[in-house]
């Protein structure tokens, strides 16, 4: 898939990404020795982030509990920017995660944290931003400017930049970081042999919304690929995993609404297959993500290159990524530049 | 507002609350020392649940840290039934949310927990199902048997265990205790006053979807009141905080897909005056739960009694299960049958 001038800028910068990637990987993996002493010790994660990134901590939230051991949590911010809670933070690492390190109401959240105790960790894009400055540790992406609204090479870059964390705190001794390493060229490889997303995109430009599922660590996945919808197709778009699909949710599902599922190989994808089952029987149309040989029966079906189940999430959102960018053309929108939207959001501003 | 026969089952049960959260909370309140002590020295709590209960579990999650100053996470179930993680839970409470106490990935989470570590409470319906006997405290709820499907009557109940719980585990000594025993009786008089919910089922008649947004605490009810219709009127409808909205989901809403903005008083209901204005400025209808007062420029508006903040959610979720009730009987369908489910989930079979 090459280049052209209609291209949107969401279009290049989503085939940035094994660039984007790989410079963030290999400065982050060099700082492997310094992440893992400031957060020895550690007895629990606490994440703070907002939209993408929110959804990226997702990731570092599954990575740091099953490596780590250590309990992991998305914060809500409001506990401590609009409450003013006191917590004991002693010994707790908060990490906050923000593509611009603009966004104020986590620069308050990164003070307060480090006022109770916690040791502080800023994952941001830029790398003179004020979150930056705020954490005690700042590890910045590679991601290089990113100029469409809706983030792409940013919220992979916070991935692997969560991935080398996750690898600097890590109990077990094996191969990840080398696995790590290797995703870059991997997605080089699969969208320079282009990655046809029409078929899917086919199914969804009718639909009046749809619901993305994952199980376990393509959770984040789900999430983001929802978010990209609501942003560039404006279609009601509800990511969630497999799990919480089916303990409701998947009642609203029917013949017009679609469901996209994110398998990520391993366990975790053989459980999809239910899930699966239990969205088929509704008569709801079905479009997969996932490694070969998991597509039958999908309405449309994108294969993903093989990775281990813990990198996968690096890989699944490419499609979905493009999915959205090609379905708001499809519907008359411009992606780069969704309504009511701008790059840096000011959730509560003083 | 009286029984007819032509009530549904959930209905009815909405309108049991105030009597199941009275005796809920009578049998609770009476355990607060017996809590207490069992959670002493806790630092941190870890919610284990699916579905209502896991919206339920938001509740105690922000209560957990605003009261007793302790980091408060909502598990992935998968990182223990999955992924088979090895965390350090010593010192943490792992606390599991079920109705029925019948989902066995619930129970086999509590059992993980315990095996590392964790002080395991139960808060579950049924007083002598697995769940209750897997963990080491069993706080049961007082609801009654639920026939209806789509959870109301154990959700607030569920929602008031919570605030016991966190008021035995309280740093703060004040009448939190004895607002919330007044509870029952604020909700007994206004559903006996009649709400009237027809002006915002009107604005949702015609919707394709739709979107819930919540501040802070009243985060929880967010997604529950979205939960509630997709489970009964098949829409789609997603949850989310009035922060989480303008990072991105804001753009899929427009004139035909409206919002529904939760406001809990207090700081955070300041806050939501900013989430309205964004939602208009995008030319969506807006509709509204909150006290008296906040309701200007809204296109429907129900008014609920006067709370304290951190009450509120008890009462939000009323008008929303009877929105949900009321919406799919508009639209055709029986809310005690939502298609697709039944009353116990079980997300991931042995």
């Amino acid at each position: 898939m090459t280049s052209n001038v209609l291209d949107s800028q969401m279009l290049l910068e989503i085939k940035q990404q094994p660039m984007a990637l790989e410079r963030t990987i290999i400065s982050l993996l060099a700082r492997r020795d310094e992440i893992r002493s400031y957060a020895r010790g550690s007895r629990a994660v606490l994440f703070f982030a907002r939209g993408s990134s929110d959804n990226a901590a997702i990731y570092g939230r599954y990575l740091c509990e099953m490596r780590a051991g250590l309990i992991s949590s998305s914060a809500s911010p409001s506990v401590w920017t609009t409450y003013g809670a006191t917590l004991d933070l002693r010994d707790v690492l908060a990490v906050a995660v923000s593509q611009s390190g603009h966004t104020e109401e986590l620069v308050e959240c990164v003070n307060a944290a480090r006022h109770q105790g916690a040791r502080t960790i800023a994952i941001t894009n830029v790398a003179a931003s004020p979150l930056a400055q705020a954490a005690e540790l700042s590890l910045v992406t590679e991601a290089g400017p990113e100029l469409a609204v809706p983030a792409t090479k940013s919220y992979t870059s916070q991935l692997v930049a969560l991935a080398v964390l996750a690898a600097a705190i890590s109990r077990r001794e094996d191969d990840f970081a080398q696995e790590l390493a290797a995703v870059p060229a991997v997605l080089g490889e699969w969208l320079e042999h282009g990655i046809d997303v029409d078929p899917v995109v086919d199914l969804f430009v009718p639909a009046p919304g749809l619901m993305v599922a994952g199980n376990g660590l393509a959770l984040t996945t789900a999430n983001e690929i929802a978010l990209k919808v609501k942003e560039t197709c404006y279609l009601l778009a509800e990511g969630l995993s497999g799990g919480d699909l089916l303990h409701g949710p998947l009642a609203a599902l029917d013949a017009s609404k679609p469901a996209l599922l994110l398998n990520g190989g391993g366990p975790t994808g053989k459980r999809l297959e239910r899930v699966f089952e239990r969205v088929r029987s509704i008569g709801a149309k079905v479009a997969g993500i996932g490694p070969s040989g998991s597509q039958p029966g999908y309405d449309a079906f994108i294969e993903a290159p093989s990775l281990s189940e813990e990198l996968m999430p690096v890989a699944l959102v490419v499609p979905g990524q493009m999915i959205a960018e090609r379905l708001a053309r499809r519907l008359g929108f411009d992606p780069d530049a969704p309504r009511g939207l701008s790059k840096v959001t000011q959730t509560d501003p003083a």
